[in-house]
């Protein structure tokens, strides 16, 4: 359960105006994405209650996201929809020298800040995560908010993991997220072991958003940092949560009892705004006995260094060698 | 071998003057140590050639530390003095409920920025270490600069560890060390591995001050942020080097070729001026192959939370599972 909370109000510490240099502790790609800055400037977010607003936010972000993503598409990977019973739909890609007996499946669940990344975001996003795990995955293309806050992107996730059971051990199935993502990934394993389903065979959690109410000290230390996370992200998290408690362990699974999680993978950057979201999670899970790894890069922010830079690549390395230890079925 | 250096110099990030508050994350102790600030303010260093005010300013910080410990010695630890070939001392202390004939060492090499922490300082932590540890600790009272400057620290720790050798298998022996000691400790196995030596169980490494050249990115980002670490140590580093290059892999280890070493547990904080320096070290211990794993404590400074919150107690029981896992005879 973490520390119990004070509601004293203490004097911080007082920092003065001052330059952070770029470092040179990191790879020439790297230093070139932190010269950048911040890629985007701080945005105003719509009242909560004006959801034509942010229904109009949301599709010019994923619009601006494909844009991006065009550039780059996963070349060479199968990728075939999938609805399930209920109406959603999941992405089932396969990547090169993989072949269609393969039995691992990596069970991705988009980051977005539990707004943007649906439809043919999530499904490009399939098609990259394939490839960067070289083993299949199914993409899950849950609703969201406005029109579906808590719970429903939640018991969407859910029931995609059903449906993977009907046709995987769970051992054959690695579930994992970035960011938002990698909040929907814990409380869906959450929502599989309170349900009594059996549990995936690890997590993978990428610079986890797992604490909307965004106490970690990354949120203030590493404002202005980040070059990809900019500015809280709390309108976004009260509009998922919709009036429920942001502290309810199944909207922030920091807070919930982690007992009996699989083996987890966690990644973050020492200039990610969620540095403290990924390390309180780690802390968390190994109090909980749960078998948890931790890798922090250097200056990354949130999202490494966009796929740039050796960096990434090593980061991905981690992540397959992990949880190629954990597929029961390794093909 | 981490990455090239660029040698161009890009505009940094220049930050406004901003409060950073007291993180809600971490235990009501660990906000209270973190309320205090600074712990000390930046000094100025003597100039480098100028020994006797070294000599000054090094005494006036042992005695300063002798006071602090003096309020929270450890109880029930016996300790002995033996004096190696050569004259260097070694302090073997015993904790309570540890039996003379235990066969496991931790061979502790002190921190203090590579000046200070010598003679009875050096032993009082020797057997904080002992109580910390649950198990019998040798702990080395290198000589130091300003009059013996690299190599004679790191070959005294040499000579304890082939001390050691002659009494003990290596699987009995685990070496540790945190900053400065921390440093001396990979270069100590380092030099243990070229020497054709056989090497120890494993490594502790505790917010390791492995990078002289201070390239790393939390050296600006945790500045005024870290309670203890509140400057450059980067006087003491020429004085330590001696003229040697700073980069020279046995001055600052992360540049070494780490292939071979033993399974590594590292620590630090995400408020730890020295934060880079640890989680750059995971990178290439793990790039060399080297089983290394690392726990990042929320909003920690270097050295943790001085010993007074349910972190630094959480830290303590990582590191000692870890050993525990690793000794092979566990008594």
């Amino acid at each position: 359960m973490g520390y119990s909370m004070s509601n004293d109000v203490r004097p911080g510490i007082v920092l003065a105006a001052r330059e952070i240099p770029i470092p040179t502790s990191v790879s020439p790609q790297a230093q070139a994405i932190l010269a950048l800055g911040p890629l985007s400037p701080p945005r105003a977010y719509p009242p909560i209650e004006d959801h034509d607003a942010w229904r109009r936010m949301i599709a010019e972000q994923d619009e601006a996201t494909l844009g991006l993503l065009a550039a780059r598409m996963p070349e060479g990977v199968e990728v075939e929809t999938r609805t399930l019973d209920g109406g959603v739909n999941v992405y089932c890609a396969r990547p090169p020298l993989v072949v269609p007996t393969d039995r691992r499946v990596y069970l991705d669940i988009h980051g977005g800040a539990l707004i943007t990344g649906a439809g043919e975001v999530c499904r490009i996003i399939a098609m990259g995560t394939a490839r960067n795990m070289e083993a299949p995955v199914w993409s899950v293309d849950y609703r969201m908010p406005p029109d579906h806050p808590y719970p429903t992107p939640l018991d969407d996730c859910v029931s995609a993991y059903r449906a993977l059971l009907l046709e995987r051990e769970p051992g054959e199935i690695v579930l994992g997220g970035s960011s938002a993502g990698g909040n929907l990934a814990v409380a869906t394993a959450l929502r599989v072991r309170d349900e009594g389903l059996p549990l995936p065979a690890a997590l993978v959690l990428n610079t986890p958003e797992v604490d909307l109410t965004e106490s970690g000290d990354s949120f203030a230390v590493n404002l202005g940092l980040d070059p990809l996370l900019t500015q809280s992200a709390m309108p976004a998290n009260l509009l998922y949560a919709n009036g429920h408690d942001l502290r309810e362990p199944y909207i922030s699974p920091l807070f919930a009892d982690l007992s009996g999680l699989p083996p987890t993978i966690l990644t973050t950057g020492t200039r990610d705004l969620l540095l403290s979201n990924t390390v309180l999670m780690h802390r968390a899970l190994r109090r909980a006995g749960v078998e948890a790894e931790l890798h922090v890069f250097e200056a990354a922010g949130h999202g490494g260094f966009l796929g740039q830079a050796p960096e990434d690549e090593e980061r991905l390395a981690e992540i397959r060698s992990f949880a190629s230890r954990h597929w029961r079925s390794a093909e």
